[in-house]
């Protein structure tokens, strides 16, 4: 199985690393939709939410680890920031490889993402 | 620490519950922004994502697994859903009780939440 993301993990295609590693990479997203939307990708190929057992709990965690961490270093923990993950045609998923979107750096309300 | 959540949990107030076990409970959101509009709680009393520890990864990871099982329960997993958790008041946050949003039941654009 593979997907856009696979290419970037194995570095064949670019992109803006922004985090990586053994078991997550974060990119930022090529289409942002705020000052800070940035990708955080288990490096496990699991197409959607549908897809996620049970053994798999941890590393959807890890993603929210993650995700604190970036809200950090990017000086949006206080603030506040938005996750986000679509799944499928109805729910605006573009990428079947399972992300989470880090949206920041204005502030979100119903109508954003 | 204590939150509206809380009081859910120990059914001090009411609320719709759509799922159970010992570590998550789901209740439908009483302000919905679509047809269906459930929030999946963690019953440890976590704020925000900022305060999640490594220890908590599993759990926020079964958060998604609730989200899998109740997306088939609805019968929307095939069409899609959106799975938001909003972080501070930039976010959108506010109960201050971590929760992931589970939206379905219409096409979500980057219109909606």
């Amino acid at each position: 199985m593979d997907s856009i993301f696979m290419k970037i993990i194995r570095r064949e295609i670019p992109a803006a690393i922004e985090y990586e590693d053994d078991d997550v990479i974060a990119i930022k997203d090529i289409n942002p939709i705020a000052p800070i939307h940035i990708l955080i990708i288990p490096k496990k190929f699991i197409p959607t939410v549908n897809d996620i057992a049970e053994a798999d709990a941890p590393l959807i965690g890890k993603l929210f680890l993650v995700a604190k961490r970036l809200a950090a270093d990017k000086g949006v923990a206080e603030g506040g920031y938005r996750l986000v993950m679509n799944v499928g045609k109805d729910g605006g998923q573009t990428v079947f490889h399972l992300h989470l979107h880090l949206i920041a750096g204005k502030k979100l309300g119903h109508e954003t993402i």
